[in-house]
C-alpha cells in the first residue's frame, strides 16, 4: 500500500501515519516528491484498513498495491481449477454446457426438457425450484417438489444438476437433490449464504452481480475459498447498464480477463445476460470465442407460455441448433464440444 | 398493458394473442395504424406475464400501462404514511436524525458515542452488530455482544435503536433489542429476509440497492407490505455509476420523486452515499432541502481508529456542527428540527 | 403513439388532447381501462413531440410505438448495405480488418506499422492526424503533415485510409487524403459534423459514443443518411460502466441487434473498447463469433513509446497472430477473412 | 507517479523503467515489497506517459500521485473565482438565477418569457438559437435570427444573455449578441470548441458530460484556461445511469465536491437534469442548500407548445414561485438571492 500526504501536511502527521504502520508491523518508505510525501508500506504485517489510515490528518488518500484476493487469484495457484462434476469436468478441454428452464414449473415440463437438451447436446441440467422475483405477486417456485422433479430428471437422463439456493438454511436440502450449488446474481455478497455454501464442499456456480465489479465477484469467491472450497464456476451473466434495448449487458471481456486474474473456470449466462432469446446465439459463440469455459442456457418447451422470462428461453429446437453452431466455434478455439 | 405486433404479423398471430389475452379475463382493442398494430388489454383478469406475451409469435414488445407497485403507492393510499418508533415520528414535520458508528467495535464506543450523538440532537441510534464486509478478512461484526450494548445504550440515552439484520433467522433476536429492523443496500432484493422482516410487524429501514431502481425499491417495499406491515421508511443511500471521485452517486430527485409515488417516508444515507465525511454536510442539507424526512449518519470518536468506512464517519463534533447547519435549512422548508 | 392519462384526468382534459392530436392530423381511438384511459394515435400526421404532450394537463405518460429511425432501419431497406472502399467491400461476406497506430507520431513509423499490418493481412490503413485528447499538456496530433504521411502509405501499400476528422470545416482537407471519414465517440452528436460527413458522400466509419444507447447510434446515422449518405459503417467500442479493471465494456449483444435493427455494416473496436492489449485477441475473436463485419485494432510498432494509448495497442508480431487466430474463427461462423 | 512492477519482474525490466524515467528528468526509488517492487518516480521531469510505461516489460500497472488539472486546482488559484458578466456576479455571496426557454421558437415567445423571468427575480436570460437535436426531424433552432431576438430581449429586460455555440466558427458569431458562451454536455470534449471559446476570452458556461467524470470536467475546463480565459463557470446537469424514471441523475454530491477542488464557480441546471418539472424545485433547492453559485432553470410561457423539452419546462408562475421558496433556502446557507 502507498500513503499518499496531502500538500500541506506537517511532519508531525507525517510521522503520525508512519507510526501507526510500523505499529502494524510494516516497514515505510518516504519520498518526498515536488509537491506530496509518498509513504511506501513494506513487508509483512497485521491487515491495514485503508480507511482508517485515510481518515488521519494529513493524508490524502492510499493506493492498494496488491489486489485484495489471495485464494482466487492465479498468482497463489496458477494451473487452472478443473471441477468434477458427476464425470463432467468445468475447465478443461471440453465447453460444457448447462441448459434447463429458469422456473421448474410442472414434472412434465421439466422432464420434456430434460430429455431435449440431452438429446441437444447439454452436460448439465438446470432448473429453479426457488424463484427470487422483482415482484412479490408473481411465480415464485414449487419449492421441494421441484427438487425431487429434478432428483427424477437426473435418473431418467443421466445429467448432474444444479439448482439455485436462495437462503443458507436451504443449502441442507439443496445439496441432498443437486450437485451443484448456484448462487443467484441478487444474492453474489449474501455473505452468510456464501459461508453456508462454502462449508458444503459442493461445487458452486457462483453468478457475477448485475452490479458487480469484477474484483467484487472474485472477493465473492474467495470468501467461499476460504473454507476450503475451490470447486467455484464463476458465471458472467451481464451488467447493469444505461443501455435499454437489452436487459443487461454481458461483458465479454470479463471472461478473458478472469482468466488471466483467476484459475477458477469462467461460464458465460447469456439468456439473463441479454434478455432476448435471438440474441442468445451470437452471444453463445462471442462468448466460447472469448475462451469461455461453458455457457448456461434457458431452454423452455413452451416459452409463450413460460411463467418466468419466457423472452429469453429457447425453444428444444434452437437449442440444438445452437450447439450445432457451437461446435466448429469451439474447435476454431482449440477447445472440444 | 400494451401489446405492439410485428410490422408483418399476420391475421393468426394477431388473433392468438387476443385470445390470451381474452382467455386472461381481459378484454382487448384493436388499434390498426399505418404501420403495427396495437392490441390494448382493458379490464381486470388474471396477471398477465410480460415475457409470455412477448415471446408469442408476432409481438414485438409490450408495454405496461399501470405501475406494478399497489400498496406502496400514493394512488392506494394518498396519505403520507408516519412511522411512530418509541415516541419518536418518522414521516411527520419533523426532520428524524439517525446517528451512530457504522460497526459497533467495543461497548465503550458504543457508549461513548451514543452520548454524543444524543447530545448532538439526533433522536435514533444505529449500530451496526453484524457487519456485511466485501472482504472475508475484513472484520464482521461483534455479533449478539453488540446488540446487548445497544440495549445498553438504549436505557443510557432514551434513544430508539436501529441496526442490521442479514439473514432471516436472525429476525427474532435482532427485533428483541432493536427498534428497528434495517436492510442493508446488498439485500434489498434478498426476498427471504423481507417476508422475514414483513413478518416481523416492526419498523423497516429498508436500504436502495446501488444498482437498484426506484420501481424495485417500491416492489421490495410491495413485498413487506404484502405482509401487512407498512412501517417502511426508504433509504436513499446512493447509485453506483461511472463517477469514481465519490464511493456512490447520491440520486437527489429520488427524494422529490418517492414523495410522488408512495406515501412512505424517505430518509438519505450521506454517509455510504459519497464516503468522503467533508461531503456528508453539503449532502445532508441538500436532502433535507429536497424534502426527505431524515437523515441516517455515520458517527465515530475517532474515526481514523474505526473498524470500518472510517472516511466518511462524522467526529461527534463535526456531526454537531452538521445538526446546527441542518436547523435553518429545515425551516426554510417548511420542517423542524 | 399512445398516450396514457392521469388516474385522474378529466373530460375536459382528455378531450383536449384528443384535439390536438387530431390537429396534427391523426386519428385516436380512446381506451377507458379500469384505471386509465389511454389514447392511442393512429394514422399520418405532422411529428408530435412527446414533450409537448407529455407537458399537457392530464397527461401521465407518452409511449412511442415505431422507432424513431427509419433510412437506417431494415424495415425501410432489408437487405444489408455493403460499403465499397477502393476495392474493399465492408458488410459483405469477408471481416475486414482496419488496423495502423492510434496517432500519426512520424513518417517513419506510420510506414513502418503500414507495411506490417499489410504484410499481415489488414484490408484497410487507420492512423490519427489529429488527436482529442482529455488533457490539453497531451500530444495532440501532427495534423496536415500526417495526412500526406498517409497518402504515402496508400501509395506504398495499396492500403485504403480511414483517418478521423474532428470538426466540420477539416471535411474537405480530410477527404483529400482519405478513403473514409472517421467520426469519433465523442463526435456522436457532434450534429454540424455529422451534417459535414454527410454532405461529403464519403464513407463514413461512425464510432458509438461511450454513453450512447444504440438507439442513439442509430439516430446518428439517420442524419447522415438524411443528407443521402448511406455509406456508414457502426462501430462498437465499448460503453462506459462501473466496471474499472478495463477502460470500457465492450457490448457484445450491440453486433447482433444492431445486425437485427439496421442494414448498416457493424464493426468492432477491441483496442479502444478493452484498453488493455492483452484482452484484443480474445474480444476480437468474440466479435467475429457475433457476427461483426470487421474489425479496427490498433497496432504501434513500439507501443511502450505510443506517444497515445500504448497499452491497449498491438505490436506487428501480435497482430499477426491475431489475424491467423481469427480466421478459423470467421470460417465457423461462415464467414471468410 | 508510482510504477508497480509485476511479481514477476526481472533486474533487466525494473532497470530498464528506470532508465526510462530517469531519461526523462525524474529521480526514482525503488521499494522492494515482499510481492512487488514499486518504483517512485520523483522530481520534475518532461511529462510521462502512463500508457507507455504500463506498455513496458515487467510493468503491471502506473498510479498516478497528482491530479491532472494544473490551472484549474484550487491549490493553484485558492480563492473563489468571481465572473463579472454585465453587472453580475457568478461566484460571490449571491446565488445566481439562469432562466429563459430552452429553444428560441418566436419573438414574442422570448420577450415574453424574458419579462417573466425578470420580474421573478431571474439574473441572466437563456435561450437557444442553434439546437442540437437527437433526431435530424425535431427542430434545429432558427439560428442567427434567434440571436437577434436575444439583443432585443437584453434590451428592454437589462438582462444579460447566456447562449449556446455549437461550433469553433459560430464563436464569433456568437460573441456579438451573447454576454456567455455555453459549451452544451456533449460537447464538453469538442476540442476545438473549447480551444475556440478559450481563445474567446470571454465567460463560459461549461456543460459536465452526461458521462464525463468529475475530473473529464474540470480538464475540459483545463483546456479553456490554457488560453488564459479562467471566466468559467461549471455546469453540474446530471449524469446518465441506469435509473429510467428520471431523464438523468443529478450528482449533488459533485457541487460540494467541486467547490473543493477548483476555484471555479458551480451551478446546477435540474431542468436537463431531471427531464420533469415537478423535480425542478426541490432538486434546485438541494443545489442551493449543497453550496452551488447558482442554477439554469428552462421557462417556457406555454410549455405543452414548446417545441424542445416541454416536459421539464417551467411555467412562469411556478418559476416564481420557485424563486421565492429558494430565498430561505439561500439564507439559511448563508448565500443571498
Amino acid at each position: 500500500m502507498i500513503v499518499i500526504m496531502d500538500k500541506r501536511a506537517t511532519k508531525a502527521q507525517i510521522s503520525n501515519v508512519v507510526a501507526r504502520v510500523e505499529q502494524a508491523g510494516y516497514q515505510t518508505h518516504l519520498s518526498e516528491g515536488e509537491e506530496r510525501v509518498v509513504i511506501g508500506v513494506i513487508g509483512n504485517g497485521r491487515p491495514l484498513d485503508r480507511d482508517q489510515l485515510e481518515r488521519m490528518s494529513g493524508v490524502e488518500r492510499t493506493v492498494p498495491i496488491l489486489r485484495p484476493f489471495k485464494l482466487a487469484s492465479r498468482e497463489f495457484h496458477p494451473h487452472n481449477t478443473v471441477i468434477s462434476v458427476n464425470g463432467c469436468s468445468v475447465g478443461g478441454k471440453q465447453i460444457v454446457v448447462i441448459a434447463g428452464p429458469c422456473a421448474i414449473e410442472s414434472r412434465q415440463q421439466l422432464l420434456e426438457t430434460a430429455h431435449a437438451v440431452k438429446e441437444a447436446g447439454a452436460h448439465i441440467l438446470r432448473g429453479g425450484a426457488f424463484k427470487p422475483r422483482t415482484s412479490p405477486y408473481s411465480f415464485q417456485g414449487l419449492g421441494e417438489q421441484a427438487l425431487r422433479f429434478l432428483a427424477e430428471a437426473h435418473e431418467e437422463t443421466g445429467l448432474p444438476i444444479v439448482t439455485e439456493v436462495t437462503e443458507p438454511q436451504m443449502v441442507p436440502l439443496v445439496t441432498t437433490y443437486s450437485n451443484i450449488l448456484q448462487v443467484g446474481a441478487r444474492n453474489m455478497q449474501n455473505y452468510a449464504l456464501l459461508h453456508a455454501v462454502g462449508e458444503s464442499q459442493r461445487p458452486v456456480l457462483l453468478k457475477r452481480g448485475m452490479m458487480s465489479t469484477i474484483e467484487e465477484l472474485l472477493m465473492a469467491a474467495e470468501y467461499i475459498l476460504s473454507h476450503g472450497n475451490g470447486q467455484i464456476m464463476l458465471c458472467e451473466r451481464g451488467i447493469r447498464t444505461f443501455e435499454t434495448y437489452t436487459r443487461n449487458t454481458v461483458d465479454i471481456s470479463a471472461i478473458p480477463l478472469l482468466k488471466q486474474l483467476t484459475h477458477l473456470p469462467v461460464i458465460v449466462d447469456p439468456s439473463h445476460g441479454t434478455g432476448k432469446w435471438e440474441l442468445v446465439d451470437p452471444v453463445s459463440r462471442a462468448a466460447v470465442a472469448a475462451g469461455a469455459d461453458g455457457l448456461i442456457i434457458e431452454v423452455h418447451p413452451h416459452p409463450e407460455e413460460a411463467l418466468s422470462d419466457g423472452a429469453q428461453s429457447l425453444k428444444p429446437t434452437r437449442f440444438a441448433q445452437l450447439i450445432d453452431g457451437l461446435r466448429p466455434v469451439a474447435e476454431a478455439v482449440g477447445r472440444t464440444l
